[in-house]
């Protein structure tokens, strides 16, 4: 199995409940992952993603080689039939093919460049380790989804639900730097696994692709989605329709103590990174409602279920 | 032991033997490396290398230490009784001497500069260790030498060969960019330990250094020296005469499915990463006679065969 | 316990006398960090520092993940309070306390800046570990000190030694290059912890922090400091009162034979990497009464102390 989409969560409760097994003794599977090596290569920075899901594998005893491929190794042609004259020194078909002979996972991280709209969705780094590898593909973050990071969400969730049926906030923060809308549409993509009262909150012109957010609810009042909420999750992307643009940074949208105030005394959730004080208030980051800390602390158990699976074999 | 060029093998039939013995079961000696610790240092990028050559290192138990020069480290001087107050950090000997008392042996990538015919010849980098370092050093291509490479491709057309002595065709073609002669010269000597029917195939003028190629046949007319060809290898280098210059970008040096029908069904290698359409076609590249994969693949073997011989310190 | 400065030593001589233990037998304890990870993270270059504390690790069976800050990962900000519309897109807050969950040891090396030097005597970045890392925290060089260095040439002097109460002579050397005054700082700090006859040479105005050196002899005749010396430990600071500035690059100050002739056949030491024939002669530096590559090697078993000491929780 390859690990590349939320979609690829085939019941999205088992996988919650086994990952918090893992959690509670991540040792168990020790020796599960003797001898087998995962490679994981960034074509992007990385943090919580590089430690955790390294973390992950050592706990499954694999070992893990790491690579750099801006400043390592070679510049990738994706293009079938190129005439390779330019920069790029290797193709796709050799690159995906040979490293699959030295791995037996392949984890990539590969960001949007957000010029290119028809490029971005067609995922072109991810859709070319797919076509060509020869081993389990894991999506440490691509350009339109990251899904490891919405697995450990749900598991987060999970911790920190109570009993009735939880309203849960996607909303929209400003931020200086145009970022790509992968984090934002698996977040999305995964609570149309789940029963909730999801609602996703922006300013109008900022929506997602309509692909990906299909019937969900999208309200344009943030305070209006905030009232009641039980989880908001607050993520900064840039224009999907005026594609990768910066086309409003209204300050207002900044989530604080007063717009927490009108929530079910609401859990606040981010991926991080995040920009504190403009996508965020500290007083808000810094309260006891805060829960990113934790988000983070599940991604190892998130990366660690999804290698688990692959090792095994199950889907 | 150390493994800096082919001469380095004493018996070349017997280390491809050995080699395919390890491919059949990798793990056999996977306590032999134990406490023991490679350093791979890179002055230049590297993928297939770095994987490879960790792959073999934890096939054989051993803890391994990446550094890369580049931008982890200091730069570093080369050159005795150097007053250092200029760029360099660090001199070659207190780097070496130190580097070998924190590993049992040391594997270094410093490719061939192309501006100075007499410095490259040297091998700076790789003789700095050579003549400072404590412990094994491991050639993981030099200025002049790639003799890891050499190994994989004796012990690929080991697997590929037919019952008679084969012709083997080493061709030269065009590249964008001025490359090292180092996968090339280090070919040329490893087919000089071998019985075969081997032809250097490049424009007058592409000379490889002599004190190299020494009595190989060299045939200027690429389509002459594919006759009945068993191999064609593949490789563009710069010229050595107008050192490190690009002479020559002549398209008819492509290797097509036409040259190969001049073939006897020639098997196509090329050590990668490759230029597709310009060094050789995609049609050729992708098809059944191409080995190039596989070539990848026995990496992995010629490197844990050297670390083998140097844990088991045979010659 | 954390390891941040010389004054986390409780009891240096104890500690020299188990880390030559260490030095006898590196295996010993290799089973005590079994399943424990440490987190290596580099805002600077390193050499000696990344590749003796990696090793440490690896004697004592943990795992390490290494991570460069420079080109890996976020920038970060350092400030409480900070609205980050700027450049870093992440607080050390959310990752000290992030990178705490991935890791059970966090070892940092961030430099000087030499420009701000109430920042720099800070500590940001260090400082910024210690607020919120929940686990602990080892000093791979700060701004201000060096301590793993320090604890090493304790090593190596003890080593060294002769019956009597040595003399130690800490001399200041030209440099090209602005560089921190780290690891005087923690040689002047450690020597007050021995019984030695202890003196700092340098040009006037050359002094290192009144607060560090409090006591410590000064001499600015550094061939009357040499006299009788057992020890010569040369090092290079940039100006702390003249806050990084290169104030003097006067080539007397070069340690060469004949200043080395005044001394008591003194043992030359220095951290490295060194510039050669600018801190010190290469008549000095090869000569037998060089103990430099002893230093560096001394480092792991510095590096191991302190992370067994972690790992046992002692102090």
């Amino acid at each position: 199995m390859n690990y590349i989409s939320v979609q690829n969560i085939n019941n999205l409760s088992d996988w919650v409940k086994d990952a918090l097994k893992i959690k509670k003794n991540p040792l168990k599977n020790k020796k599960l992952g003797k001898h087998k090596t995962l490679g994981m290569l960034f074509f992007n920075p990385s943090l919580r993603t590089r430690l955790s899901t390294q973390k992950a594998a050592l706990n499954l005893g694999m070992n893990v080689m790491v690579m750099n491929f801006t400043n390592e190794g070679w510049t990738l042609e994706f293009e079938d039939g190129a005439i390779m004259n330019k920069g790029a020194s290797e193709h796709i078909k050799e690159a995906a093919e040979v490293v699959s002979q030295y791995c037996d996972i392949v984890a990539i991280r590969a960001f949007a460049g957000l010029v290119d709209k028809e490029k971005d969705n067609a995922e072109t780094v991810l859709a070319g380790f797919l076509k060509y590898a020869t081993v389990p593909i894991v999506n440490m973050e691509g350009c339109t989804g990251h899904p490891l990071q919405s697995l450990a969400d749900a598991i987060t969730m999970e911790e920190h639900k109570t009993a009735h049926r939880p309203k849960v906030v996607l909303s929209w923060a400003p931020h200086p730097r145009a970022l790509p809308q992968a984090v934002a549409n698996s977040f999305v993509e995964m609570m149309q696994l789940q029963d909730a009262d999801f609602v996703i909150t922006h300013p109008e012109g900022y929506e997602l692709n309509p692909e990906i957010t299909k019937d969900s609810k999208i309200e344009y009042d943030q305070d209006k989605a905030f009232e009641n909420a039980d989880f908001i999750y607050t993520k900064n992307w840039s224009n999907y329709n005026d594609y990768g643009k910066i086309t409003n940074s209204d300050p207002n949208w900044t989530v604080n103590a007063a717009k927490m105030a009108l929530t079910n005394n609401a859990k606040f959730m981010h991926c991080l990174p995040v920009r504190r004080n403009v996508v965020v208030a500290d007083e808000v980051l810094d309260s006891e409602n805060s829960i990113v800390i934790e988000q983070a602390n599940n991604r190892t158990y998130a990366a660690q279920l999804v290698l688990q699976k692959i090792l095994k074999n199950e889907q």
